[in-house]
């Protein structure tokens, strides 16, 4: 060791074990850089879910309502979106925890709950944070194998291998329905018959990041499950059906006994002004929320069979995005050149290498001109 | 154990272990619950150290410009604000890290350097944070005494106490300069020889969330020692002279290779749109900045001696607020009663009773009318 010249090494040498293997998340291509290179022309951002038709005008409103105040603290109690959130859901309030994104929560339910020496246990192809959060953490990521590609869900979470890969020494399990980056679900029955079979004091976090989206009849969101499985949590964000990517608001529902131990780590101002202002009146525009859950759908739908007529494989996909083969297993030079072709046209999508999806791109679900735009300049680069 | 009723302390047992002796940062009175008994009327809000001046109107006017995108994830990089600041103090960008504020920033300085097994120093009357960040993550806190009442900067931040508390398993060293709750400071040359004490391998966070308010000549920050310690990490906020607090913006300034690690563990998208914007914007605006910091110095010396012609004991600040006694040890039930009689009167201070601090009051050093107001009604609460 120099002390006089350090480097990473050194820094990372005097971390937490975990953080000393830990990579930070990928967040995809660097899009800043990518606007200031197409300034003036039109880029198509496909990479990062956002929700093309943007917030609610009620949420814009109530943003501009607290620029005059933004030099007071955000409410620390988060009192007023809790209670919506809580009138929404059938909860009481004390059952909500907010989150400076679903991210956040999602790092802190390992930070709290698992540890050194603890396992935790998620699916292959599941978040890329759930990995993170775990090995932040200190703790054991155990990942259960996924569905094989002949299953109805290629590559979607295996509940029974979840199951499975409990042990006495499993804290904490993340499952994500539907899931990002396959955007493959799982239906209420299988998921009531998963949580027979976890134990009581193993704790279920189950990201509904995508939760708006769906319309499979067969899903029911777990928060079905909650006032039955005191060791069920369900994670929701104000960053994909509510367009408030920006603003960072997600939240959890689970018991209160269980919000109130996450409640000592929370930051007391964890959410921003702007950000608890937004998601309530957002929360209070059910309109605007059904208008693109259906645009969605639509998309989805004509995206999904426009890629399909190219003879692309289309994962099942009950989100704003659709995982897309474009070469074999093997093959994925390939892919990361269709990838920068796109680029070069303006497109932007999500390269799945940090998945081991290096075949695959993850595509926004965009609005009809970005799809549109996107399969004319995928049609160039397939040429 | 029950699994069917199970309470907090069941999901309590099920956390780390620091985690189940936490408690939470306590923010203060519940302010929206004021606002709100006092609606229409004019409620003198002094107790969270809130810029009464507000923000940069170009902040504001830069919030407005990111409304219409707030479907967009903020720049993971956070690249213009972290040029901005390296600009600004003459380091490279990679020596910088951008915070939800410098509140969690401070929390995962803990997270990730400290841990079971390991020891953090801070001093008494230190900001509350340190406290919690070193029992979330586990780290046992070593608390060094601080200056008798008798000393210049009574109960300020003794620096060769500190020194002598640091022992081979301190892996991390809270300081505040100048110190929250009590206003205190300490000079440039006693920090370069505390600095010379300290170990290479032992972290110094100093939090100067309150530098920009600092006139004393033998106060200087500890960046003009960040390139002779790579062991030196410097806090700032955004919430306090920029006037910011609901946007949440902090960063800290180290050695690029610390920041490195602690960028492994930092959520891609910590911080939001609208702060990054506004606090860039502000960080543009050095008269508004000049004229802030004049307001307050102004304000800050005429209110410590109205409060002293009254005959109460203010502690020196060089900050945007004063921590002032009205009851000697002992009586902290007079000073409850003070602060309830002032809520009554519509006037907001913060009691320092979690800080073992109850014969005091912690008071914003607010405008001049705000100033005007509380002096009005102490008058009549103190008759």
């Amino acid at each position: 060791m120099s002390s006089t010249h350090p480097d990473e090494s050194f820094f990372s040498s005097l971390a937490q074990p975990g953080i000393q293997r830990l990579r930070a998340y990928d967040p995809g291509h660097d899009l800043v850089a990518f606007r200031r290179r197409f300034e003036g022309r039109f880029l198509v951002e496909l990479g990062s879910n956002e929700n093309p038709y943007g917030p609610s005008a009620k949420a814009k409103e109530a943003v501009l309502g607290t620029i005059h105040d933004s030099f007071r603290y955000p409410d620390p109690l988060g009192g007023d979106l809790k209670r919506a959130l809580a009138a929404k859901h059938g909860v009481e309030a004390a059952s909500i925890l907010l989150g400076n994104g679903s991210h956040e929560l999602l790092m802190q339910f390992a930070q709290v709950f698992a540890g050194p020496g603890a396992d935790v246990v998620a699916s292959k192809y599941g978040f890329a944070v759930y990995a993170i959060a775990a090995q932040a953490a200190g703790a054991t990521l155990h990942v259960a194998p996924c569905n094989a590609d002949d299953h109805a869900m290629p590559r979607g979470h295996d509940l029974d291998a979840i199951a499975v890969t409990i042990t006495p020494t499993t804290r904490l399990v993340y499952i994500a329905n539907p899931n990002n980056p396959t955007g493959t679900w799982f239906g209420a029955d299988a998921f009531a018959a998963f949580m027979a079979k976890v134990p009581a004091d193993v704790l279920v976090v189950v990201d509904e990041a995508y939760a708006e989206f769906v319309d499979a009849p067969e899903w029911a969101s777990a928060l079905s499950l909650i006032q039955t499985h005191p060791n069920l949590v369900v994670t929701r964000t104000f960053s994909k059906a509510y367009a408030l990517a920006g603003l960072r608001v997600g939240y959890a529902i689970a018991h209160p006994g269980l919000i109130a131990v996450m409640e000592r780590v929370r930051e007391s101002f964890n959410v921003n002004s702007a950000g608890l202002a937004a998601a309530e009146a957002a929360l209070g525009d059910d309109e605007h929320l059904r208008w693109v859950v259906a645009r969605n759908a639509e998309q989805r739908a004509s995206l999904a069979e426009a890629l399909r007529a190219r003879g692309l494989m289309v994962f099942p996909s009950q989100t704003s995005f659709l995982l897309v083969k474009f070469a074999e297993p093997g093959d994925e030079a390939r892919v990361a050149r269709i990838d920068a072709a796109l680029i070069d046209a303006g497109v932007v999508l999500r390269p799945m290498g940090g998945y081991g999806l290096g075949h695959c791109l993850r595509i926004t679900v965009g609005n009809a001109d970005e799809n549109r735009r996107l399969l004319a300049e995928l049609d160039k680069v397939l040429a």
